[in-house]
């Protein structure tokens, strides 16, 4: 296990941690319903750069949706990313993205989405990374997240993305089951008709699952404060921090990109997922700085 | 294994169904992950009648406050309740039945909350029952929660009631973790001071966990359209629908409180739990009427 992981002392710290909550009657010995584990996804547990996931997705549905309908296609949320004029998507601001990603995010009911979401899955393709897209996780956390759950920790996502998106491919990719995933989420609404209940989508959001709000919906969702948490950017901070702030055992990881050659070197300042305070402020809360250069033995299981 | 169930058709309809989908290869086979079973609380797994157990604690807790300062006696709110005055009770109607909710499940932050409500089952009784409160969940559900997770079943609690106050003890008398209870919800804030990160009560209720509403919170909180479901009022029948909706074998149940002797015979009205829709519609449904008199050998284990 971890073989992917170099024996530095990231990896130490790790072992150490893990071993230390798992040893019956030690004096860090943590009970196995509170060894809580908590991950970011984009950029954590698979690639966000140079595009996250879910914005390949949205283009491949921008297209579609075009395809059947082509008046869409000078809709001033769509033009700037038809035209891949990076200036005019800057200049849509944060509404403007929020009003494109619900405009592509949009189906009937929550399980007609998941179905999009899944189809999509089968076939997309990571461009950049030549592979498809449920190969493009990194393989030290795809060992990470087992070992965990070897040694009984429950793990959780905790992602900005869309709750139904990442749903519904993370049990096969991660293992884990659509109720251990918190995300960003649509306002919904319940639908009787005949025989016939679902839960239909409105295009709003209910909540942006980022920054403070990954603690709120850690609370309403877990009802616990983790004890480990890993994740690669100030959306993450403040799980780390809630985190840290529990009583006993606790341990946070912040992955930091430096390697322009596996993958991408990128911090302070990539597209929504900045790095500015945390790495900042890693030393003073004892967060652990994981290098991807120097911890990870590999980065991809396709390398 | 579900022993304290008598030898009727519901115990055999429970065991077929568990039969059908665990069996592999069979036709009904459902894996694992997707054996997904959602229990009501309150009337469903404990006794609710005469009073929520919810109730007796918001009693309790009144009685503290006014303790602490006696000018509360007065409030519009608390005083029907002091005066054991029911008409006035009744008189405050569901928006100040909530108030008055809100005002005794106060504190400070959501831990500070599950320690006045684990301390509070610590030492409560059920005065009706003359039994402590964690002893007055219903022996058969009990079974019934272990045989379905020893057939790979993962339980779920979706309750009216407050989502830190079950969670405060559903671990403990039923094994359900906090992470797999869903339920009424108070506002909360994130808040951080110097190295301390809390999620902060505020007494505003954000979801009540009842209807429509359990639909849509089992969406959001489980990602997965439950197989199995138990309840035993209207409250639960729209999650019942929803579960009996979707495609594949499912199988839902409704406990009918007919047990005079031994617990008590209510339906059509009781406070807040009313069952008036959910029994005329259960044979157009095919939800299974449990009959607490005749389907349970055993109501509580102090018997």
């Amino acid at each position: 296990m971890l073989s992917s992981w170099n024996d530095t002392n990231t990896k130490k710290a790790l072992i150490d941690f893990v071993d230390r909550v798992t040893k019956k009657d030690g004096p860090d010995f943590v009970p196995e319903p509170e060894r809580i584990a908590v991950f970011d996804n984009d950029g954590t547990l698979w690639a966000e750069n140079p595009t996250y996931v879910e914005g390949l997705f949205a283009i491949d549905r921008m297209k579609e949706m075009v395809a059947k309908d082509p008046s869409l296609k000078d809709s001033p949320i769509f033009k700037p990313f038809i035209d891949k004029d990076i200036e005019a998507i800057h200049k849509l601001g944060i509404k403007g993205i929020e009003e494109f990603v619900l405009k592509t995010h949009e189906a009937d009911t929550q399980e007609a989405f998941s179905a999009i979401a899944s189809q999509w899955f089968d076939k997309a393709v990571y461009a950049y990374y030549k592979n498809p897209v449920v190969r493009c996780y990194y393989q030290p956390q795809h060992e990470l997240l087992q070992y965990l759950r070897a040694n009984g920790f429950k793990t959780f996502i905790a992602t900005g993305g869309g709750l139904e998106f990442v749903r519904a491919i993370a049990e096969k990719i991660y293992g884990i089951p659509p109720e251990q995933v918190i995300g960003s989420s649509n306002k919904v609404t319940f639908d009787l008709q005949e025989k016939n209940v679902a839960v239909k989508r409105i295009s709003e959001l209910k909540s942006f699952d980022d920054r403070e709000e990954k603690v709120v919906n850690i609370s309403l969702h877990i009802g616990r404060r983790p004890v480990f948490v890993f994740g690669n950017s100030d959306g993450d901070l403040r799980m780390m921090q809630y985190c840290l702030s529990g009583k006993g055992p606790r341990i946070a990881f912040l992955l930091h990109h430096d390697d322009a050659e596996r993958e991408r070197a990128y911090d302070k300042d990539f597209a929504l997922s900045i790095l500015k305070e945390a790495l900042d402020v890693a030393g003073e809360w004892g967060i652990h700085v994981v290098s991807m250069k120097n911890d990870w033995k590999k980065v991809f299981a396709f390398e």
